[in-house]
């Protein structure tokens, strides 16, 4: 079996699927997308449980079963292709693992919060403004710690050779630039220099560049971020 | 370098130090522990964010280096020592991480935020029940999913092979009926069958024995959790 044939990524527009998105052209993996059309919530239909039953974008169809979870799929692509991270039994391994995980579930996570209070707090807009307002303080540590470790020099991270950790934080910046729409004012990249860096770097590769035509993203989705403008599909 | 060789948990009794420790228990592999007073907030203070910038329980100095974040050191310990989940390369990889992934950045992290919703929502008592009740309701919702997946004869879960994720599972289970002390009544365990059979078949395990002894945990702590008694320091 070739697992490189055959990927499906079920991915809407400017959703979590794009760094999965990113890492498949990073690596000039061949695969096919299929929209989940979230005007309609399909994410949460009886179709697309059958994919994911979490009832979340992404997921990604492979000759091995569905994959889902971001943070499993692309450590799943880094070590069945290579290069997109330090491997298995390589010394910088662990480093780069504890630093994904905090990625999936603290800084993703917590922007998530942010994004859908009303999964969390029910719908007072009151409680909305109380949740992102507590949480905001956890994601400027948050990316203050990433900035610093943008600075060391390991090799996964901000360095020469790209890996999916660059990615991910790449694409939380933009989301915390961009969402909820009206209420950034929280962020500013120019507080996290190193990150500005990764980020800046990663807009002239070409599989940024490939990304940005499929999915709308404009000039400089990383440092720039405006709401997409995406040729089929929405993004909220 | 022997990787097998000198492990430090950072730990504090009830935390999510337990998982780790349970792992290197099953696996054998010798280690010590350094005690983190969470009664003083030691976790926050500046001597621990030397080994973790975090400042959350747990840590493993390794020789390779401290690591952090529980779902990384579990990946990583099964990875470096084998028997605890499958290796990179088995078909059921991708599998076995898009689980570990969900129950670390999802229900994980929803026990999180009932157990600390100070740190999401600020001070006032009926925003932490306005969390606690919305994010019960997805906890319950991901405890059925996982209950189908432990059903189900993959092999890497609920299993004749124990790994990483069924000890990451018990653990969030025991934490479910016993934090937040005095609120824990929306939790029941005979709602989800298979996962109640995995957490009892755990207990007569000798790696639960001795996290039971090490920790204070009780005769039955993953299916009758019990407010611990530590010989040293506390849970919360």
């Amino acid at each position: 079996m070739d697992v490189m044939d055959d990927y499906i990524l079920h991915y809407a527009p400017d959703n979590a699927s794009l760094v999965v998105r990113l890492a498949l052209e990073d690596r000039g993996l061949p695969y096919r997308t299929a929209l989940v059309d979230r005007a309609s919530e399909a994410q949460k239909g009886a179709a697309y449980r059958k994919i994911n039953p979490v009832g979340l974008i992404p997921a990604l169809e492979t000759p091995r079963g569905v994959l889902f979870e971001t943070a499993a799929i692309l450590l799943w692509l880094a070590d069945t292709h290579g290069g997109l991270g330090p491997a298995p039994g390589d010394v910088q391994r662990g480093h780069f693992l504890k630093w994904l995980i905090f990625v999936s579930n603290t800084l993703h996570a917590g922007l998530r919060l942010t994004f859908y209070p009303q999964n969390y707090v029910g719908d007072a807009p009151e409680y909305h403004a109380a949740l992102r307002t507590g949480t905001r303080t956890g994601l400027d540590t948050q990316l203050r710690l990433l900035d610093a470790e943008a600075r060391r020099a390991h090799g996964w991270f901000n360095a020469a050779e790209v890996t999916v950790l660059d990615y991910y934080v790449a694409c939380c910046l933009r989301w915390a630039g961009l969402y909820p729409q009206g209420d950034t004012g929280w962020f500013d990249l120019a507080r996290y220099p190193a990150l500005w860096d990764l980020a800046e770097s990663l807009e002239s590769r070409p599989a940024t560049k490939a990304a940005i035509a499929a999915e709308g993203l404009g000039a400089k989705p990383f440092t720039r971020p405006e709401p997409p403008q995406p040729p089929e599909g929405s993004a909220t």
